[in-house]
């Protein structure tokens, strides 16, 4: 038996980057503390919030809006509730749906299920069919049009997504290979816009191992089944390099992010935030004249 | 016959990042003009300079040199001149300062060898075999010092070295992955301050493989030993993944040079240049009281 190195329990996970092995207390702790950290710090939670999670029944937001819960619940000021994209992709996308449904009952979580084929008269399928663009394109952009729309609706103040400290140090370091600083100043987080909900990741510095140990020690359902639309040949080299690399010199995710995070004043400086318009169609915020979902429905037509 | 994509001559080189066969005459034109537009954009060469190249024997300095010699003789204001440091690494230096002396000779331009050995009472090989820091720890920090000393003492106003995108980029990313923005800040062009020549890097926006070429279509001599005190495992993780990179997805050296050079304004903010002060034993500039070629000599006795 590998002990704790802080008590002499059974330990359930090395962690590499602070090179310890942890047991069950001692990691749900850690866990919980770098989650609290990161909400301070970008003051991503703040009195009397009422907090959409996007809960897409996969791992990752199965496990956040557990943990919000756990955290949160019990301030009076504070209100949760889930949101489910069903983007309509067929045998893929069902099942966790109802993952969603089940662990926001299961939570108590006021929980609602929006779907890109009413409210866009198609499933992802279908556009996939029709248009010529990618289907991470139509994804993209319909997910994130409703996900805040439906926030807005509901009288949320944030809204929260389960990106963990993989998937944001992937995409710095893509942006950086790509000399994107525009896209990499898309992840400062932002001042609040009327009509914009203003989005948090709770988990950005927690690694995604870690989310799976975690919810699998709570029993949470954890899906790990990938979309069979993903195709991102740059970013698996990205996460691929940054899977070695961090497994030969432990922490240098951490090292992306505050790299990343030492430069957020520039990006702020460098590509100001420009205030939104309403689109002319559908009356959501852009910075265009009509935004990019009223664009993609036209030309599927 | 693969032919240039420019005219109707055998091509020499795919340049993968442009997607071009280029023949002899092609190449040779565009390796040059990327290097004047280098040296322009940085303001690398100035009315009535006098370059010190920094010649190590090795491929890149070699070419850089003839490259220099060839743009840049006929410019009646400019002087050029070349530096060896020979460091005393037995069995590896003697026949690359050979070489530097042949090529020096060979162009006409005046040249000097300085050692380690008479300027400190000991060579390389001696240090590492006192004392108890890297290598290169030694190297680099006396190395410098001897190049500046000595482009200063000779009237330099700039001193060249042969850092190519290759070199480069590593170091940026490198930087990157190890948050150590201050190292990154390194990289930028400093003003110049009392004491310090300036340092120039005309190879930035050229690709180690295309000096190779470049150097072989001149007959050049190009060394390609490798320092037996060569040990940087991290930056060699580094490297390969930008070369696996590169190679799945040709030009991305040129975005991180890219992502480096939109970060300038910013890095110059955050680490403004400190001014320097002389050395209290020898007089060299330093940003402490003791220069650090000073406190490692004190070390090794």
């Amino acid at each position: 038996m590998i002990g704790c190195s802080r008590c002499d329990r059974r330990a359930v996970i090395f962690q590499r980057h602070s090179n310890r092995h942890l047991c069950k207390r001692h990691f749900i702790e850690d866990f919980e503390r770098r989650i609290k950290l990161a909400v301070r710090k970008f003051k991503m939670i703040e009195k009397n919030d009422r907090i959409a999670i996007a809960l897409s029944g996969g791992k990752d937001s199965v496990t956040l809006t557990y943990t919000l819960a756990k955290l949160y619940e019990k301030r009076r000021d504070l209100e949760l509730f889930a949101i489910t994209i069903d983007e309509g992709i067929s045998n893929y996308r069902p099942p966790t749906v109802e993952i969603a449904r089940k662990v926001a009952e299961q939570l108590g979580i006021e929980h609602v299920v929006v779907s890109f084929e009413e409210n866009f008269g198609m499933t992802l399928d279908e556009m996939v069919k029709r248009g010529d663009k990618k289907p991470c394109t139509y994804c993209g952009v319909f997910r994130k049009y409703l996900l805040n729309r439906t926030a807005r609706e509901m009288g949320a103040t944030k809204l929260a997504t389960g990106h963990n400290l993989d998937d944001e140090t992937q995409t710095i370091l893509l942006n950086f290979l790509n000399a994107d600083m525009e896209r990499m100043a898309r992840l400062v987080p932002q001042r609040v816009q009327e009509g914009l909900i203003m989005r948090i990741k709770p988990f950005r510095y927690i690694y995604e191992k870690e989310v799976v140990v975690y919810g699998l020690l709570h029993n949470l359902p954890m899906d790990f089944e990938e979309c069979p639309y993903s195709y991102f040949p740059v970013r698996a080299s990205v996460r691929d390099f940054l899977y070695e690399f961090e497994n030969k010199y432990p922490g240098r995710k951490f090292s992306v992010m505050n790299s990343f995070e030492k430069l957020i004043p520039c990006l702020r400086e460098m590509y100001p935030q420009i205030d939104l318009n309403r689109c002319e169609r559908c009356g959501e915020p852009t910075p265009k004249k009509v935004c990019q979902a009223c664009k993609l429905l036209e030309e599927l037509g």
